[in-house]
């Protein structure tokens, strides 16, 4: 069964084909997009985005996305302000909204929030972040970001996860993601917070070769940096985050160690673990990154209506 | 004078001709749906959304509302957050507001707030909810709901109310609008929250035959069942809510004595007074009743803007 | 160099030349506003609102303006509950929604934020606002208002300020922009609030003749009165404030003693300094003022994506 026309809830769901068409229909968006800043694909369909936790730059990057071929917009953050505030089901919620909207986008605290919605409603659901579990779509404009430097052709590539791998969401689904092509993968983090025992499992299934340090200069080798921030909600004692906050951080005098054609990603936004004296260096391709959501975006509502292009 | 052109501040401004035009207008725009996600008849149009009080559901009704009618919208939710907090009064905001769109949908929680901006400015104004007065429009989709199934056209037709008839706003829009009708009502409720006097006056004026019990077994006569939410705050003593609470549910069991063709509503969302084990029933047409406010929020709309279709 | 295709930051950028383009482009644009709702120039745009403090009115106001150019809007109001809450730097943030919009209006309660995000990012930046900084845009629709009432181009035209000209910002972007013109100003307020000394250099620079004074009475020999809020927390003790609060108050009875063709203006909201009893006089413009909002920045969007119209 292909993507298109299902929703998006796990970065698990898709094929090694899947994923080869999301990137190819991302790359002709971003080109398509040069030409016209607005594709007029969709104009008769309304996008909802419902974001029960707010995530201004996820959401605005959706609307953007919808608005870039042609589509319309209906929007709804912070929910606990409102009637759901008043014990409402997220369940009667999605209801309501189902007949308002072609496509919808959710983000949720609550993990599997997505996936009740999928199962709840007859229109496509994306998931925009589900507390802890996934954040599919980040997952897909990482790999996007990867291919769109030609990295993910290469032979003998290795990607390293620096920070907090054992909670970072945005890890979880690239790990998923690379699983289906021919990479090496190092998780640099404190013992603390490395990976967790499933994805051992996934990437031993998948028979991808991994490595685990706590060693940052394990970076060195690598083409592809991946930073995620080290969040001090984990910690109960809080001199143990400031230890590992001030030990994982990438920055010029780091990178000018590493290799030369290294690139260093960041789901962002970022605190202090990827040093703004690297935000002009060549090897900085977070901001690229954060653009590159919107044609995977794109990408991703075209396919889910099921639109070809 | 007709309905068209003006403002929506009340259940009780319509006639009985006026309710005729909105429920046809209605139905020729659900039809139109089927065929088209937008039908373009207000391209040039601005709706703008005031919601002094936060209320997500009616909010994107609105506005899903004006987008497949080829409109546009701007929105300002909860502004107690913004200029309001610094003192301005609703008139000076709806001045500003006034130019700036053709025709606009306020929520307040002040009683008659939706009066006094209609009385300010040009454009038309949509009631969507004045504290415990009135909330029009989800009186006009209720109507909408019980004529799509066929029953307001029945003889002998009974609807029976649930719950909090005493402060239901929905349920006092709802009573005026169907007084047109030849319909029998049955109140179902504690003494506690039982049907305010000027709706007695009301009933008795238009002639409409109807009863008030405490005993929920009245439902089984009924070809409507209209349940409300009985709101705790509206209790001083909490014991006493703990009791109506769960003596007035409506469930798969009770369902189960009472007629085949009952139809169950509710204005949505609810807690536990209509239990889910019924949503997948025949009878419960409480998710179709959401979805019908968007047919009628766009008859209101193109009507207010005296657009012909 | 023109404004046009630039940013706008400060009143203080524009030459007259500027002043004389932005007053006859929002002329036009009002002009053809009469005959079309919308003006379809814009149909492949995105302005993004950036509103990290709100502002309701000049929110809805720049996105009134987008959507008559037949534009389109992302929107984002008060990320403090958002991932800025997480200590995002308002650098990342920019960047990620350079790609989103093609152009975009910031308010922030810091002031110099816009400056740092025009430096920051490609597409044009307007400050709708930066704390004690500045708002230029509301300075060009002041302007704006005394050129469409003819005031502009008269001889020996006077235009008083009444209350916080020290603090106001409003009144130094106005007072700025005015620099160009051949006016007098009197500036009337408390001492303790009175005309910043840059404000003096400016003025005395520029060769335009003012005065100051406590007496509200100045205001008799005026053209235009231009009132503002005296903000209660400028002030240590709160008597201060309850003393000057009552004294700079505009009212149908002191305008009964002004010149008969005096125009009496207020940025909005507005609290007790212009007295409602004045809202029905032919002297009172500032809801005029707020509307003519709409056409001055459907003038700044087009001018700074370089629209020829």
């Amino acid at each position: 069964m292909s993507w298109r026309r299902q929703s998006i809830l796990s970065a698990g769901q898709f094929s090694a084909r899947d994923l080869e068409e999301i990137l190819n229909l991302s790359g002709k968006l971003e080109t398509a997009l040069k030409n016209s800043r607005n594709l007029k694909l969709l104009d008769d369909y309304v996008l909802a985005t419902l974001f029960f936790e707010p995530s201004t730059r996820t959401r605005l990057s959706f609307e953007a996305a919808m608005h870039r071929l042609g589509g319309r917009v209906i929007s709804a953050v912070g929910m606990q302000f409102s009637s759901l505030a008043k014990g409402e089901t997220l369940f009667d919620t999605l209801k309501m909204v189902e007949s308002y909207s072609d496509i919808c986008a959710i983000r949720h605290s609550v993990e599997g929030a997505s996936s009740l919605a999928a199962r709840s409603i007859r229109i496509p659901v994306i998931n925009a972040g589900d507390g802890a579990g996934e954040h599919p779509t980040q997952g897909l404009l990482d790999l996007y970001t990867i291919h769109r430097r030609g990295y993910l052709e290469r032979p003998q590539m290795t990607v390293a996860f620096i920070g907090d791998i054992k909670y970072g969401r945005t890890i979880h689904s690239l790990v998923q993601l690379l699983s289906h092509f021919k990479v090496n993968l190092v998780f640099i983090s404190p013992r603390e917070l490395s990976l967790p025992e499933k994805y051992h499992d996934l990437l031993k299934r998948a028979g991808v070769s991994y490595s685990e340090t706590e060693d940052i200069s394990a970076l060195r080798e690598a083409h592809v940096g991946y930073v995620t921030r080290i969040q001090e909600e984990r910690f109960i004692d809080h001199r143990e985050y400031e230890k590992f906050k001030d030990a994982y951080v990438v920055d010029a005098e780091l990178v000018g160690q590493c290799r030369k054609d290294l690139i260093v990603m960041h789901p962002l936004p970022r605190l202090t673990e990827v040093s703004t004296d690297l935000d002009a260096h060549p090897s900085a391709v977070y901001f690229e990154q954060a653009n590159n959501g919107l044609y995977v975006r794109m990408a991703l509502i075209l396919g889910l209506l099921d639109i070809n292009y």
